[in-house]
């Protein structure tokens, strides 16, 4: 049994009429579900934390118990406080699995761990999207068809200023004439990271059943050993 | 002064009208003129090789003395003898830089040196492609807009089954829906290789001033080091 | 229940007293029963093949029905047809673990996926060898300590020319002064592919009981995940 | 003309005699003497910072100026300011180079750039050192012979937490029985970064010619393109 701690900003969902329609309880609860499905449950124990708890949510219990880690931000990347950036990364570091969704990419936590800026382009303009299989041979794309399609999402485009990614799975296509590295495998210390493109307050990406199993995916992919040693320099 | 070798299948332009009009003299002429052109003609020798001269226009004496082979073919990739693949490999692990242009991603030589099987998905539909500079950083893309607009192009589309690009450059995205690493950068032994899509037989792409950019990037990245030494394993 | 097919030359241990000495049955036999000890049986049915059986023991069947392919080779490396590496390369391609062994770096079949020549500094002298744990949280390196001392080996040394590992798990320190990259993953179309340098057919370092946990390691990272797609190209 | 600035903590050399006697003017006097001299004086200019200057020697004005950047510190890492660190990272994504030398894996630049803890093992023990070129076809060990012999040095081993190397170019050997990866080339953003090991503050490693040799290699090696766009967002 591993525990899956989601982290979400939960500020657009309680501001924002449109957000809070799609997401009533949140993007947090509606990622948590995925997770405490019956395909799921007996595997995972999930759990929750938001921003504006005391410590975000993430004291050294909360992530001590921490197998792997969602992470949700958008307009409040600022307020994550520093302290509790140095605790993730070092969790990171020892092997908690990181998955980075969406916006994310512009958390404090991402940026430190990738050690770029992590820019890119963007415009909402609620457009189709494709999410196309390049790694077929990879765990995070089993039981994908060879693309999924997005009706309506915000475009983002590259330049993407990562690291080259260790490995590259998922690209996407926009309609508006864009494409994006949106499934991004990296490894840092002993802990992997996995960056997610879609999702957005105001479109119910992930409600889609095939998101949901790159979700799935992805959370395996990321999850440590059992019995791994979580410090990199500490050996038995 | 380098020595930049030009090879190509050459059947296309002397059968098919559509080709010979857009190709007279054969794509391999076509791009030895954008190396002889002012700009870049004190730095190059240009000469060029095709399937149907002995040993492919590829004799050893021709071998030695090329700094950058480019190499386009399509419909006769298993009429290349074994022996001239050898050949080409040697080189290329000992620093002769490699341009697999196009089609090539199926040609005995990137195979051989990809291991993989570089297949890829594709429709001959005469649709936009644009390319983005997915590494603006990186020396193939200077002098580069955001990206490289083509009104009429072959599509390929992903899974491309190569090995992970050391750095991938530009990503196509394409009207009918699908994207592609168009710019794949390797390094093998001493060689550097460059895979670079675009090119087909019968539309005018390497008459494009910024494909043309590209391609003079990727001969001076490709490029061994005046000096260096030819074979892996020897050292001075 | 996954299939292990191990593969040796079984030349040296029927024309060498030294080899027949350490290894009476044939290195196949000895890595064979690493995985038919108790700790292992109920995961892996074991079998072997060896050069001079028909089609060198690898028939599509015997393929067909492998997960995982062990190559150890030597001495004959020129007698494996090439019928029978373009077969096996298929089946790595489409997803069948490959582990590449001591001498089998010169093999066709780990030339043929690497694209280079896969070359090295060698020297018999039987001194000792240390392996350092260079990814302690890598999966191949979990319940090992530091590093693993093995008191007389064969030395190889660097440059080794191969293509830069996608991960390097393990790094060796040679009493004579040398280094070497012992310990490579690599992905090539779905299959994962490690080469694992020790083993040699006079010293027995197979018995080694830190090797075994190597090998064991390396045999799960490589192995197909149950239900995943046999070919690159296919999707469900 | 490049501009090179040579960053040094200039602790030691002031405050430990054995040091002091080594490196009189300090280490980067020592380390700016290499480019001052006759083979490359005509290429760079070269400049020196310290950590105990206002805004420790690097100015917005001064790095503005700069297109490479050495870096030497070792027991007050804490002290450079985040500010400096905040400035140092900009300039190097936009494009500045930067060899990190020796103890400069722990500072707070180095651990940003590579998002990891940077740790190693080491041991001040004053015996022999061998750093065996990994990629002789790397434009960074030109001119080298197989092996660099250093006959006195601390010692640096394995496991090292930093990101897999985007191209590992040296491994050192030590007497005692460690490796350790000694030379290792990275890209973030638009900046190349270059670690490189050898160098001590008792040990007059930076005086080797064969030594100096590498870092000139690297100092080119890690210098941006004439023209080339600062910012890895911006395209002309």
């Amino acid at each position: 049994m591993r525990t899956i701690t989601i982290w979400n900003e939960f500020r657009h969902e309680r501001e924002d009429d449109e957000a809070a329609a799609i997401y009533p309880d949140g993007i947090h609860e509606a990622l948590a579900e995925i997770f405490r499905s019956e395909e799921t449950a007996a595997e995972y124990e999930v759990q929750t934390a938001t921003l504006d708890e005391p410590e975000h949510g993430l004291t050294e219990e909360v992530l001590d118990g921490t197998d792997i880690l969602l992470w949700w931000g958008h307009e409040a990347h600022d307020e994550v406080a520093a302290e509790i950036v140095d605790r993730v990364q070092e969790r990171v570091l020892e092997g908690m699995g990181l998955l980075a969704l969406h916006s994310a990419h512009y958390s404090k936590i991402f940026k430190r761990l990738m050690g770029t800026t992590c820019s890119l382009q963007w415009r909402e303009d609620g457009a189709t999207e494709r999410l196309w299989v390049v790694d077929p041979g990879h765990p995070i794309t089993d039981g994908l068809e060879e693309c999924i399609e997005l009706p309506e999402t915000e475009m983002y485009g590259e330049p993407f200023d990562v690291p080259e990614p260790d490995k590259l799975v998922l690209t996407s296509w926009f309609e508006g004439g864009e494409v994006f590295r949106s499934g991004c495998c990296y490894r840092r210390g002993s802990g992997r990271i996995f960056y997610f493109r879609p999702g957005h307050e105001t479109y119910p990406i992930y409600e889609n059943k095939e998101i949901q199993q790159v979700l799935r995916n992805a959370v395996e992919w990321v999850s440590p050993r059992e019995g791994a040693p979580r410090s990199f320099g500490e050996r038995a």
